[in-house]
């Protein structure tokens, strides 16, 4: 069997594996005040040209990002998103968890508009009514999106302008970070990542660890007390210094940029191939997701051999199916996809 | 000037005044364990022929829809509304603030359409991961709905079967529920509200009240300690004979229904006028509130003399604006109005 | 019967019940955006000698300290308070419903001493594990207290200056405040609650309306959103009108303070009373709260009579009773109670 | 340097490692639903002997209380505990920002009494203010405590039979559950455990893994929608197998146990050697956690070559300390610091 599923399926990066094991039987002090841990946020500072950032390591995503909006929001804020966003479909009410509303913005591709942002802001404070309506306190999207779509380096400026201009916070969701800096089309480095937002999260899950984020703030006002803030949210791990550990791996030599270039190369001769052989590309997607519409029958055979993932209900003669690629998927897991298309 | 802006511009009906003066002196109880409480829970579970039903109450709409909301949902669970719900618009995130997402519905006039509600709780369920997702836990809808128009019998008793068949509450939200059982073409009664939702409540605010709204809760296991939960919320009244009082003195000799038949009698008289002079009904409600597309030179005009409110941005040439009768608005209001336009 | 249960026993005072009466069929906006709201703020600026404090009216206390304790609070902060506070043993965890802890101090007769407040503090930051603990974000103390006793002025400032130290603003409940000020040994006056506190709340329950509490916020960088923050716990009343029109009455001609030296001149005749017939007195309060430790017969006898509350568990010879006065209590009762002894 | 600071200052236990670098390259399905935490959750319940227990695997300590204390209480409940318990102190009012209150219990060296907790719920329910009041909804004690001390079978019993009797759930917290089924004096076992409480943790931060502590649900009735609860509390990890690797190894051929006795072991030669060489031990804990009452030269002195920690404030002359043992200390480490004193 060959897996396409997702790209958090097999455990770190042999690399990463390796420093785990090199530091296993060390004795540190807890909770991320250990050496490994300032070496990786040294390490991401740097990789961010962002030399007075914060950098904070959590477990998983969804842990980050109710930890990050709920530090960052007023108690009357709500939190714009695009209306397919994570945090608005598939976090199971975390943010409304912490008291807050997701306020949902039209999704293009996944991505929001700088226009429709602005203009939402805008109509909101139109009349006073708005006192009586959760206000916009920030702006989340992710990059890559869900739809493995990327921004282009104009619409992020864009996005951020229109937030600097409303004075709420740009937040990016990067679980998948490295794939989206990866686009060949692309133009958005982390550096201009770290530049136009007040804060974002680099994936780890989905990049090499076997688990953890890392959280830079470039706007040192935003987020005052993330110890305790993210004790109370249950994302302060015990052993930090495992989430030290593989991120100072993987911002070493490059690692994250390279596993991201790699799957994403993986991820472009699957949909070159799907292509040449007539199937209909459902987002042109130029990151390591890829959607596919397939006829039925061909999905039932390839389900034989490979493991992956319908999108939305299925159709009667077509459905829309997702194959994720990571630093895990083999140059031979893709030629014998390939063969059996 | 006369007023149409809202029907909670005026203190009380003065029946439920006269009673307040009457009784200001006694000293009673708090907290609702009064003989006045008791005497309105008996004329109410009289009015609803539910002799069992339990009944609470609170100060104002939108803490006792969050009292209400979080009462019912468990943890993992939201609200269904329709999105143009004041629960989902007009009340500051208090729902999210208790934890819960509101999941939108399309909204048709204001109203959720049954079948549109089933096909939600089946498309929810459909994959596994809806364990990712919020749950819908209950059914919100309002009467009438926050453009005026009412559900029928019969799409009030599709609803109230979706509700059942998914085992999740219907909840009706009644803050202008006297004007809605009187609507002309409507054929619900206090009655039918009572036997097929399993939670509503009587807005007495909007309906000759000072304040005060009565929930009514017929489905007996689904809200076991409300005076804590009213407690936490900040709805328990500490002088809560006033609400008996008030709700005691509307649920005499009908003066509730009464106050709906009147105030709307007079909209449809307005409504009559304005549709006779040309201009544009937006939505055909056959309650309290009617809104109109008038020229923005009438508008300017009608301002000189008369208070209301325009219903969305202003248009160019043309606008939206709502006008709104109560118990307090006078034939000679509406006459002077007519004369105006 | 005679009543001494508490301070909300009856209506209005029969000035504030006069103006409502006056005001009844007046249209005003809704929200507190009316004149009688203006005026209302405008009377307790200048009774506070505060002429730029935002002033605020909410319906009940246990509200009233939700949302201005959620306001203030960031969200790893907690609220000190006595162990005996009101939010932290009787208004079923509002406080903690917001998501903050209540931090207690010992409490000494309902209060609590500057240098304990300034320990606690000191001790807190003392070494790095407070990072993991709940900060202390603010104090609440109440005035006068659950068992009717004031600070004395130099407590105050004492509290005042340890809170300043710890840039921790100072709350004041002031649920029963005019019976505190009437305290004929204290020495506080309104003035100085508003210089001392950076918030606090003037209750109107208790003192003469039919309800309602005005909020006095002093430090103008504490709460920032109030309208859709007070929407969001459901406190602000659509006929914000009705609080402005009573506390407009209240603070003029001085009827807040007569009210309170009225209630705490008979209360205190009764303490003499009680006293003078050797009966011990639990509390030595100063306002119009009285406890007294009574044989249990005597407590059955004087039941047949009176109504008032045993304070705590009853014992097997005597029981702590609490008798309290208001500005419904007339001499008459007081006077027929001390026959009954 | 030797390391006695606490219990989760190396990585994994060796063995626990292994399974984890055998299996990292295996791809599986996410969120715990493979073969690997299958596998855990039948060691489990077998270990536990329940059969039809619900074993859930979450990251640490204070998700998982969170998690289950939400999952369980009604909104106006509240957990017992201990004043000494994690959940009131350490952990940054994670219970609270969930909504619920914490209330309070005297605890005797981190224990608290059958007797002492019935008469809590007695006391409660006395007179009817309990309805403005916090209702106890669950009992949290841990095993062993805080001061790593244990009930004994009969302590737990007796708990478990008021809780019972008050119809509340008893949720017992393992995090260092192993060091304590290893208390020689102790006589309960982990069946004792499963059959006692209604849910508990069994800890692996703290017992060899690298991260991750293992739910065991004994109540059928008790949480029924976990897998959305712990999404919602950011508590599921993407990559479930990790958690499910490590358990399934803990709990093959004793290890779990193994890992306790090898510690506690240690631990008590640390307690005898320094009760020989006359110093004081402030509790007798009979598991991995032992505290001395050290004069200051020493403690500066043993400072150049062991890390531990003070245990409350410095004194004057003497001071606390805690030592802590793990899976990870030596034979050799407690030689070392045994010739120090």
């Amino acid at each position: 069997m060959i897996y396409f599923d997702s790209d958090y399926m097999a455990g770190a990066h042999p690399e990463v594996l390796q420093r785990l094991i090199d530091t296993n039987l060390e004795h540190t002090v807890g909770y991320g005040c250990d050496q490994y841990t300032e070496q990786a946020i040294n390490h991401i500072r740097e990789a961010c040209d962002s030399p007075k950032a914060q950098v904070f390591f959590m477990v998983g995503g969804t842990q980050t990002n109710a930890t990050i909006i709920d530090g960052i929001l007023a108690r009357h804020e709500g939190v714009l998103a695009p209306e397919s966003a994570h945090i608005n479909v598939h976090e199971a009410g975390a943010i409304e968890a912490t008291g807050h509303k997701v306020l949902t913005l039209p999704q293009h591709e996944g991505k929001v508009w700088a226009d429709e942002v602005e203009h939402y802001i805008e109509e909101f404070y139109r009349d006073e009514t708005f006192l009586h309506m959760v206000a916009p306190g920030m702006l989340y999207i992710s990059f890559p999106t869900e739809y493995g779509t990327v921004y282009t380096l104009s619409e992020l400026e864009a996005l951020s302008q229109v937030c600097h201009d409303a004075q709420i916070p740009l937040y990016i969701d990067g679980a998948r970070l490295g794939y989206g800096l990866a686009a060949k089309e692309g133009n958005v480095t982390l550096k201009d990542i770290a530049r136009l937002a007040d804060v974002f999260y680099i994936g780890g899950t989905k990049m090499g660890t076997l688990m953890g984020e890392a959280v830079v703030v470039t706007n040192p006002a935003l987020l005052k007390n993330m110890t305790p803030l993210m004790k109370q949210h249950g994302a302060l791990l015990a052993k930090g210094r495992l989430l030290g550990v593989q991120f100072a791996t993987l911002f070493s030599n490059d690692l994250y940029l390279n596993i991201g270039r790699y799957a994403v190369e993986l991820a472009i001769t699957l949909k070159n191939e799907f292509f040449a052989r007539g199937y209909d590309i459902v987002v042109d997607s130029p990151t390591n997701q890829q959607f596919f519409r397939l006829p039925n029958d061909l999905i039932d055979q390839l389900k034989q051999h490979a493991s992956f993932e319908l999108w939305g209900p299925p159709g009667k003669t077509h459905s829309i199916v997702r194959f994720v690629t990571s630093w895990s998927t083999t140059y031979n897991d893709i030629n014998r996809l390939i063969e059996l298309i």
